[in-house]
């Protein structure tokens, strides 16, 4: 179900007028709706019954009346559109599931840009986050855990900040893999402007997500707040390094709240840049020491298998695959199965470059492992994903 | 209660025929006594009712009696007396309680050679193992922890061994604080030899401790079972850098075996050497993961404060103080207290030191921190200890 302009407009200009994750915005938004809950903000309709009308509250509604005026969001979709961009809403078919678990903090609206599917990358993705004054051993860990979570089919989601952020989303795009960066400010901004070429990279082959409509600067609160984000859109967080009170704890404390996996990696205890991680490590509970790509996709893996909605075909669209995976996706049998080396010959690829491409193609849901090799996923044809177009 | 004579020599044979921490011989001792399971090794007496006679159990002392022949008891501790050591047994004043949580596989006895009173050194004392191919990384931090643990009045247990174990206890050693090795061979070999400067030094300001009689070399059978005992005579036991398949993961397992606080370092996840740590964090449930001295306080401070023994008096020997100690220790008035300023210009050492020295006066059981400074403690005479003679 998607929403009708009207909703979407709405939301768009409730955006604009509310700083994102406001509870009192999001349970107005659940009564009434979105046009509904713009209705109340102007006076034109009363506030439900059920939401208690304290003195808090009325100066909610007074500031994001204050600001009514200011609000063009006809003017923002245009100016996100015409960047390539698209905003989406709670049941459109890109939101994606696992955002519900904010509840009444859930975002109001996603602006995107970029050209991934952003509920698809979430179906198995996990946030890599860490201080932006990382060490030299805190960039390595972080971009080698990006490509090797990347490499096995995993979306890499983080910050786009300097330090760990940045080396977790190159790690990804050096592998060819997807990586999300969801920002603080609007996704028409470069912040930091040190990562500009990173950032347009991510929109060439992943997706800027932001809460804010575009011209939205950044700020101390909206950095917080972008955090609940970054923890609900990937299935487990690992937090590489991080300082005694860097951002990248309180990424942490919303994974905690939002029951999901939450994992550290340590590092030299005479570091301050893994002072945090080590208070992860020894909170009660603790968060899980990690070490190995391998070890977090024990933990998050597990969840995927056993909790998240089991993908329904490729998570991927046919057409983003690299010629090398396509030529191996091509070199299976229309039935049955076939044995790696007899695809490796066909693909015309080595061995262990069609055992690793074929791991990547079933963890993106184009293949499957049988007792006699690997074939195709049924059902077959793996869906093109419908052009997208803001709204 | 100290052991009879004949008890001691029976103790001191078995020793020598048994392998350390075998339960059968534990219970043997148990229900007959060492002389009485002396006779049932050579036959003299009936193996009791309540030890089922199987094969094992006669192969075991088919194996003892055959070594009977080559025990000498009375020169093994006459060279351990030679050597300014000295045998103790259970029961002896010297005895560590906590050995007791071993049950049947606590040592028949222990050879000591040092000044120390290993009963009193035990009551704080913390076990700090590791790899012997240490890093740079992990020989600073065991330096480091040693001597913090030493200055804060806990006795450094390890093994003596290269890498980790040596740098524990010079770090202990550093700051003239206690530290104890326990071996894997007699108290009269320098193993590794590498080290003997440094086993030298303990005996001179520490102890060394074995279950096995002088001349005995060390075997990896020996080290395994050693291990136990570090694990024993400590509150707990940290790990600072072990490899994957490394003997300090073994003291680890007795640690948890005895149901003590077990810690782990971490440290780089690139660095081979911290593998073993890493596995320790990894567990369920896990070790605590500490990172400072007083992280590791935190975990043993609690048992020795609630469960071990409150120490009565000084646990130190007052000739066992440095000068400055001494001289510190002196500049306290005989009634009532004074404050660290007062106390530092009477013993003629700088304030930092005066606080310093009195913080590990108070460690061990000299003085004690009143609302007003510092004051003598009650009973204000410190027991010289007791000269110990080999029996």
């Amino acid at each position: 179900m998607t929403a009708p302009d009207e909703e979407r407009l709405a939301r768009a200009a409730l955006c604009a007028i509310a700083e994102p994750g406001e509870a009192l915005l999001g349970r107005l938004i659940d009564r009434v709706g979105a046009r509904g809950a713009l209705a109340v903000v102007r006076g034109a309709e009363p506030v439900p019954d059920d939401v208690p009308l304290t003195d808090r509250v009325r100066a909610r509604l007074a500031a994001w009346r204050a600001r009514l005026d200011d609000v063009d969001p006809e003017t923002d979709l245009g100016i996100c559109a015409r960047l390539g961009g698209r905003m989406i809403c709670p049941g459109d078919p890109e939101w994606p599931m696992g955002l519900n678990d904010l509840g009444d903090r859930r975002p109001y609206a996603l602006w995107l840009r970029g050209c991934a599917d952003l509920r698809r990358h979430c179906l198995r993705a996990v946030a890599i986050v860490g201080t932006r004054a990382a060490s030299p051993y805190g960039m390595r860990i972080a971009a080698d855990l990006g490509a090797e979570l990347a490499e096995r089919g995993w979306t890499v989601i983080s910050g786009g900040a300097l330090g760990i952020d940045g080396a977790a989303h190159r790690g990804a795009l050096a592998v060819g893999g997807r990586t999300i960066a969801a920002l603080a400010c609007g996704v028409d901004r470069c912040y930091p402007p040190r990562n500009e070429a990173l950032l347009m990279e991510i929109i060439e082959r992943g997706l800027l997500v932001s809460e804010c409509p575009p011209g939205t600067e950044p700020s101390r609160l909206r950095f917080l707040i972008r955090n609940r984000l970054i923890a609900a859109l990937a299935q487990g967080t690992v937090v590489i390094e991080a300082a005694a009170r860097s951002g990248a704890l309180n990424t942490a404390a919303h994974t905690r709240r939002l029951g999901r996996p939450l994992m550290a990696v340590p590092g030299p205890v005479d570091s301050l840049s893994s002072v945090g991680c080590h208070k992860l490590l020894r909170e009660v509970p603790p968060a899980r020491c990690v070490t190995t790509s391998a070890e977090v996709l024990e933990e998050i893996g597990a969840i995927g298998a056993d909790l998240a909605p089991v993908p329904q075909g490729p998570v991927l669209p046919l057409d983003a695959l690299d010629p090398t995976s396509r030529a191996v996706l091509e070199a299976l049998p229309a039935r049955g199965s076939a044995g790696p080396a007899q695809i490796a010959v066909k693909a015309g690829v080595g061995l262990s470059t069609a055992t690793g491409r074929l791991g990547q193609l079933a963890a993106a849901g184009f293949v499957e492992r049988t007792r006699t090799g690997w074939r195709l996923s049924r059902p077959a044809k793996p869906r093109s994903s419908p052009a997208r177009r803001p709204p």
